[in-house]
């Protein structure tokens, strides 16, 4: 017993030193993912050394991958004729990929719809690759909401329609996807990956960096269909060829082997605790839900919502205070509760909570309080 | 005392569990730097969260990023004018990251030197770019040496000068940079790096990806001079741009913040249990050492060195056995001694044993033991 005991307490003192963490990515994970991480990290079972020190060819990781891209496609309800990849370099290497694939050499203009600062990045590099056409941009009422489909400026024919699936910095989140007509649907949905179901087959590439909903920051995961990669180019540079890296089966060098690791523990987790993406769903739903019920009841009084109510971002909620002068003092309270990470993005100002997959509920129920309680006493 | 014992008894479980891993990369790390990586995986210390989880614009993250670069510069020695990247992609993505900057562009050419496979890989995404002139090539003898500089065919200029400082397939090794006249020197030191000091103000760029000596895969470390920046061209996508990355310090966008954790982690080991890279260096000749004594002495009857004597990798051994025959029992003997990945690339065959800085020098006497008694017993 007591021998249980020192494990438990030695474990104790290190979760009592975890606070609950809003941050946008790198984000929180789930516990018992850390847990078993922790505790396999000298040696993985069955494999002899550390995840940190197996090869990317032995049969360890070939185990990992599979089961990876198992989870996921189970997870996503994944078609056959998709390919899934485990790329580095995050989403802004994607900004880059996709229009050196599907763009260079292209004499159709790539359709870009604008909800935010990362569609923004995407479109600038996409320039570099050929034309950009810009079928709606939410800047001029600073990105408060998505477009409706019958707002789109699409031309007759694009060599593929962008989004971004959910504005990290600004809140705001597609309910579904764009209607992107007979080109292929580009989404980065690297804030509400994992998030709910998706459509997949609805999107010809789909792609998100994984340290918000999926992992660690350095992994990639890139979904993308047969018909798109036969229509990428042939003059790309090998690590930047999405088909190279399907033929190589994410394998053409090195991948981030313990990234992907902690991919598979998290799908694991997520079919096994939360108990699939339905559920996920929901429990965003709801844990955003508390904190938008703040906003709605004060009606603007003392928080300022910044989304559009139809368009509120179930990863990240946006708001500032009526009173700006009360915002640093809104923060300190916060951390003496141990809610830290919830300042807005300096583009926005005011305070971004991101209450990912792995943010317990009760993190985001004592920041619910929190708002109550500074809202009462100001 | 029980409850200490405890956690010891845990710890030598897993520690019972570890082989000795040959593998060439990911590979062996070192054991205090895995163990301090277990221990604080649930939460860093003051920063509330496990690595994983903390935000790359976090105070934590920046005392990581900084003192990573810091210990870096102490043990390389490196001048004020260069900057230091901690990028992702591995070293195939610069590959094409340095005729991308260097060679798009240019009237000049880039001159290479080959010595082994992926000196060629990488020749192959510079001729994308522009002009590659052969400096010298080894295939037409196998791999098995480096040039002398009085062998090198170098134009009157180039864009640069690239070689390979250590081939980890076919395992030689420069002892000392290439003579590359006024052109800035380009090093691929992926698997020597770290291993012992280098001149790095002979290069104009060095870079390495880190799954040898310098941490997990995931993470590129780039050293490059303010004198090569400025060289760069403008016409580069973002994340593909030396320039913009260290404009921004590493965090144009999120790095990959676990690999820099570990990478700082390896540095302390370096400098305070290895005592340096000089100390780095003499370990190194001495443990490949054991293994090219037994090679020497054999003369080539039972085994067969790859390596030219002169140009032998201090890191990866490669040799095979004159009986093909036997190649299969040797691996099977090994394994069941815990000697383990130490087959040889496909395209050299027999083996390649890789004693990179954290293999311990008991793993390489144990195998130079088991070389005796196999070339004994048959």
């Amino acid at each position: 017993m007591t021998l249980t005991l020192d494990r438990q307490t030695s474990t104790q003192q290190a979760l009592n030193q975890r606070v609950f963490n809003f941050s946008p990515g790198p984000a929180v994970l789930p516990l018992p993912v850390l847990q078993e991480i922790q505790r396999d990290l000298l040696a993985l079972p069955g494999a002899g050394s550390s995840v940190l020190e197996i090869s990317h060819r032995s049969p360890a990781f070939d185990a990992i991958l599979e089961e990876a891209e198992a989870n996921l496609r189970e997870l996503l309800a994944i078609p056959a004729d998709y390919r899934v990849l485990f790329l580095q370099g995050g989403a802004s290497l994607q900004f880059s990929m996709v229009p050196i694939n599907l763009l260079r050499g292209q004499d159709l203009p790539a359709s870009y719809i604008l909800t935010g600062s990362w569609g923004r990045k995407a479109a600038v590099e996409a320039r570099r690759e050929g034309r950009v056409h810009v079928a709606w941009d939410g800047k001029a009422d600073n990105f408060v909401r998505v477009p409706d489909d019958g707002e789109l400026d699409l031309p007759p024919a694009s060599a593929y329609v962008y989004y971004t699936s959910n504005e990290t910095i600004q809140g705001v989140q597609f309910r579904r996807p764009p209607a992107a007509g007979a080109a292929p649907l580009v989404c980065d949905a690297s804030s509400d990956f994992l998030s709910g179901p998706v459509d997949v087959s609805g999107h010809g590439l789909l792609y998100a960096c994984a340290q918000k909903n999926a992992g660690p920051a350095g992994l990639t995961v890139v979904i993308v269909s047969d018909q798109v990669l036969e229509r990428c180019g042939n003059d790309v540079h090998s690590m930047l060829s999405y088909r190279l890296q399907a033929e190589k089966g994410s394998r053409l060098n090195t991948p981030n082997v313990f990234g992907v690791y902690v991919f598979l523990l998290i799908t694991r987790w997520l079919r096994d605790e939360v108990g699939g993406l339905e559920a996920a769903a929901e429990r965003a739903a709801a844990k955003s839900g508390l904190i938008y019920d703040v906003l709605d009841r004060d009606g603007g009084e003392f928080f300022v919502s910044h989304a559009a109510r139809a368009c509120r971002s179930r990863m990240n909620v946006t708001f500032r205070l009526r009173r700006a002068d009360l915002e640093d003092a809104f923060v300190a309270g916060a951390a003496e509760l141990d809610l830290v990470s919830i300042k807005g993005h300096r583009s926005v100002g005011g305070f971004r909570v991101s209450a990912y997959n792995a943010m317990p509920v009760e993190g985001v129920e004592r920041l619910r309080d929190y708002m109550l309680d500074f809202r009462a006493s100001h």
